[in-house]
């Protein structure tokens, strides 16, 4: 296993850790700084490919910002990038190892520590989107302080925003809404920063959670922060900027949620948005997690998200529809995007595949 | 000042408490135990009637849970109860003393430390729902475990309720919402219950922030639970009950408030209401802390909030309209109140002027 992720020269530095003493050194998230590439993403022992979706994203959406990947004994994932070394990436330039992978039954195992901590002595710093906080591990904490290394742990947000004032930002802003939870407003809104940046518009995603905080490297897990707090953090996350820039806002669960409604209702008004987009997905039976609540009609979802987007932006609207046909074959899409962009008079597109090209059109016009 | 609040023998055994040990030992408010009464109400150095609000609210709606006021010098508070040093009020066999006073500058002064200390000494536990935690004084996290004390920092709840599952409940439930925040939900929920219990109807108030939890000994603090879990926590507030058993459940904020509707509107689903009475200030000339955005329609109001409820509860309807006219003298009350009560077909009423008999009557038909 050594060989895969370390020399002996980290080997060697490694007992010197344990004497450390163990002063507070909480998780950097909380400062508000960006996570540095380019990334090393760590897989670990990764039991599938999906285990690893977290890493997977990262690689699709930043595969500039990767220098390789790193695994352990039996990993069964594979990003298809080049194996590392350690040393190996911390000599091409690494400057972040990122735990993309999930950790079994939520515990940080002795051999991730391992690697973890020799990757701080190699000069990265660490990023985890994990339940538990690197920061709670004592000796990743005192190796972290010891060797001035940051600690990102993304999904555990500071409480330290300000209550939202509500006050018109200069910039445009678009947000992804959804007529239920994980149906693609991340791929979504990131597909739309990547379309409008190859048009040389100025265009920003703005992540909202864990996954999408390691693919730009800055954001704020959303449902992790104190109900008081939603909205303000998301103004603080999308502040005022230039007239023709867009923060293309990732969004979060659905008003039509029984167990996140508020969530989505507080980033919708911390959002300000000008230009919605409607995320779905049409296999679904029922809401995710609820098995007694089905789905709302499109055209429901869409007029309840503009009447209470209404309240912070009189002049929002609709830009699009954005559907998971993952389920579908390619005449079954076909059939129902057209369905639905007949329904409700805008562009509807599997960003997957067929791209946002049709919505993002749309943007002159808001 | 050591008159007002403790005789020698508390002095005494004070310096003992410095050599304990600071062994771990959080706010006992996160182990769902209720506050015991009977209450002291301490009301501290407060400059104000204002700054003792809080007191105020326990002594107005829980007389008989309160042995009397404990007041330092140069308080300018005083809510007419009899004035106790910690041994009388031990002797009358306080359990809990309250701080229902607001601390200046957010700083937990050495002298309140002191009572506080004393209070545990003498076999009260301690309760307060200030922004600082008690359990966040060393003093008083070790005088606590040392003496077998719980500390309650209502106003912050832990992080361990579950995520809303939706589930129909048995039982029934009734809550406030607003046209903004600080409209009188407490108040008029508080009016609801006694009214139903002087009918002898089965009814709760379930608190769902801190002096509304200091009235009633239980409770949670909503708008001070991470966002994703704001509807389970409600959910686990206002359980299954017998069928002909009424939640009565305090409000917060608006669906209209830009800054807090997330909280309202994970609140309006983890309540599962089955009736809603609106409360509404008519002075306000725009939302409390937003001066860029006016009131909602009564109308609007009540709409949206019935659209949203439904999503939980389709037979969800409003019984009547709470509006606090102190700002008002009587005849243009009156008139205010027969306008809103024309305009909603409900009954409307002041609850302070003139009690909430007319809301009650409705509930027969829920």
């Amino acid at each position: 296993m050594g060989k895969l992720w370390a020399s002996s020269r980290v080997l060697t530095r490694f007992s010197r850790l344990c004497k450390l003493s163990n002063k507070t050194n909480d998780s950097e998230w909380a400062k508000g700084m960006a996570i540095e590439h380019p990334y090393l993403l760590f897989l670990g022992d990764a039991k599938d490919q999906l285990a690893a979706k977290t890493a997977q994203g990262i690689a699709h959406w930043r595969p500039d910002w990767c220098v390789g990947q790193l695994r352990l004994e039996g990993c069964k994932a594979d990003l298809g990038l080049r194996d590392m070394t350690l040393d190996e990436a911390a000599e091409a330039g690494a400057r972040t190892l990122v735990v993309g992978v999930a950790n079994r039954g939520g515990v940080i195992s002795d051999d991730w520590i391992t690697v973890l901590e020799a990757a701080m002595i190699l000069g990265m710093d660490l990023a985890a989107g994990l339940h538990n906080r690197l920061a709670d591990v004592p000796v990743l904490k005192a190796a972290a302080e010891h060797h001035g290394r940051r600690l990102f742990d993304v999904r555990h947000p500071s409480d330290s925003f300000a209550v939202a004032n509500g006050r018109k930002r200069s910039g445009k802003r678009l947000l992804a809404v959804g007529t239920d939870c994980s149906v693609g407003k991340m791929y979504t809104t990131l597909a739309i920063e990547k379309e409008m940046q190859a048009r040389g518009m100025k265009a920003d995603f703005r992540a909202t959670g864990q996954t999408g905080i390691l693919i730009c490297g800055d954001g704020v897990s959303i449902d992790a922060v104190v109900a008081d707090f939603i909205s303000g953090a998301v103004e603080s996350l999308t502040p005022e900027t230039d007239s023709d820039h867009w923060d293309i806002i990732e969004g979060q669960g659905s008003l039509f949620h029984a167990s996140y409604a508020g969530v989505s209702l507080g980033l919708l008004h911390g959002a300000q948005a000008d230009a919605l987009v409607l995320c779905h997905e049409p296999s679904r039976t029922h809401m995710r997690g609820l098995p007694e609540y089905s789905l709302p009609a499109l055209k429901d979802c869409m007029d309840a998200n503009l009447a209470a987007a209404r309240l912070v932006n009189p002049a929002v609207r609709f830009v699009g529809v954005a559907v998971n046909t993952a389920a579908l074959d390619e005449a079954e899409a076909a059939a129902y995007l057209a369905g639905v962009e007949e329904e409700v008079g805008l562009p509807c597109v599997d960003p997957f595949r067929h791209g946002v090209a049709a919505i993002v059109d749309r943007l002159d016009e808001v």
